[in-house]
């Protein structure tokens, strides 16, 4: 089987594990909202990430279809809370939580959700019970500092790229790292793999959100999911443009600073300005520079589990695809 | 000691140890706000009530401290996100979190303190860690559930008083269950009386809850903490006007339904002549009677456990001070 193959069907046998633990209880406008979320779809990444994890472990993916269920939960859980705070009407091209029902659904249903995730790692034995939680508690907790980060930097003029790299680090990256542990802490793993795939899944979600960035800007609007320029028009400060703002002649700074200041109705003008920049700067050789870097310390803490060279392969095929936004 | 210093102990104890374990961590917009919500103080009657129960069962108050600022984080959690769907300027007479910082905060802060007080409990040993954090998902869920219903009620107009009564236990008394419980936990008391100690504070709860009902229309103005006739003049559908509606005569109902359809501006008839249907219906004498009904169900509960005289008599001594608002 091709690993494209492999991936559908991760994602089919969690879609149904999905369906069958996630009924529809009472009251319904707590849990209808839950459905509804989890229903929309979406690639399934994190949790496919749990089972896959735990199978090149030796675990099987059917053990770690609660604690996949449990990631993919909490992931959602924050969906709906931030697009509550970002007053975002879509999500996944649907309606989002608060705008199909309301603002106090929305946060209700987001808490549920988040205590839910909890109980879903009660199937498993005490020890690995405590394990899986406690490495949960940890990485949601970070999950919530990212995205207080991420709201903080809108209004800040002073990010640097330590700060930024944590920010997303901690709003995306520990989550993909927390969800392959979390297949190994299933199957078993020893303790020195277990770190070792958290080291791949963290080094290679910043690797990711570094390209989100990248792609954002540059990216072929046919194939990037989102509308390209999207960041530049919103002000967003990614890495290319703080790497542009540390390395720009004072003109460009000037110029990057009073661009991202404006929000005109016709943004092409500045879009293409800001990219320009963004390209004789350095910045986008550096952003580039900076995802390879990423994507080769992900593969260096790949390397260093003991998994048989073929799992070692088939987690770096992986990790390529998802670079190249084939999975 | 009497029972008033012993609290008052208690409650010094566990404000000294909330102050030292709720540190300012980065990001401070994410941290401020669960120190400020913690800090407008409150009668830290649920974390005292873990104290007690852990004492009581032969532990110590210090052993019960962390999971009693679980329990203390909790309430204060669902505090924050109630108040934003209340639309509520004040808790406690000080500005609710999401009107001194924004609702984004809150929901953020509030989302943070609920996994914060998770791991609280990592402070206990593995099966004792696997019993608390279990207890707490399914009360959390619970509280959830219960202010669901709470909110679907508003717009029924069919709730029955088996329906209003599971709101109640729910959205109030569950958690005080289990905070008690969660001393007999950490002291090792026995299943059995783990399992009395939770229905004496379930059914204490749900008489506790049942008599604001009672004082927020017949209370003393002077010493019942908010505004008598509150309930009534917002409509509220307490135990009082379901049980009114079942009793009432034909006219009284329609009279009862047509007073609950209006938000007259000056409300002292209209509250007056609610007050005169719950007395004539016969609903104060049956609001009364469910007090007494609940109180000493919680009473013979007690009488189940395996506690010392001497014991039972301080918890029954503190729950006849709940009921007469003394502690």
């Amino acid at each position: 089987m091709s690993d494209i193959d492999i991936i559908s069907q991760y994602r089919e046998q969690f879609v149904t594990h999905l369906e069958g633990r996630i009924q529809l209880g009472e009251p319904k406008n707590l849990y209808e909202p839950v459905q509804y979320i989890l229903g929309l779809g979406g690639k399934r990444l994190r949790p496919i990430l749990t089972l896959m994890t735990a199978e090149v472990f030796g675990g099987k993916a059917k053990e770690a279809m609660d604690a996949a269920l449990a990631v993919e939960m909490f992931h959602n859980f924050s969906l709906v809370h931030d697009d509550i705070m970002d007053d975002a009407p879509l999500r996944r091209g649907k309606t989002t939580v608060h705008e199909k029902w309301d603002i106090s659904t929305g946060i209700l249903s987001g808490d549920a959700m988040l205590i839910l995730s909890y109980q879903f790692f009660e199937s498993y034995p005490g020890d690995m019970y405590v394990e899986l939680t406690k490495l949960y508690s940890k990485t949601a907790i970070e999950v919530c500092e990212g995205q207080q980060y991420d709201v903080d930097f809108e209004t800040r003029d002073d990010v640097t790229i330590p700060e930024y790299l944590k920010m997303i680090e901690y709003k995306t990256s520990v989550l993909v790292a927390a969800a392959m542990k979390m297949g190994a802490i299933v199957a078993k793993a020893s303790q020195k793999d277990a770190e070792a795939i958290y080291e791949f899944g963290r080094n290679l979600g910043i690797a990711f959100q570094l390209q989100d960035d990248y792609l954002d800007a540059f990216g072929d609007p046919k194939t990037f999911g989102k509308q390209v320029g999207g960041d530049i028009m919103e002000n967003k400060k990614t890495y290319l443009y703080l790497k542009s703002l540390e390395n720009a002649s004072k003109d460009d700074q000037d110029g990057l600073l009073h661009l991202y200041s404006i929000k005109p109705e016709d943004s092409t003008a500045k879009v293409e300005a800001v990219k320009t920049i963004f390209k004789e700067s350095g910045a986008v050789e550096e952003t580039k520079k900076a995802i390879q870097d990423f994507t080769q310390k992900a593969f260096d803490a790949l390397a260093e589990t003991g998994l048989h060279e073929k799992n070692k392969a088939l987690l770096q095929q992986f990790g390529e695809g998802l670079m190249e936004r084939t999975v």
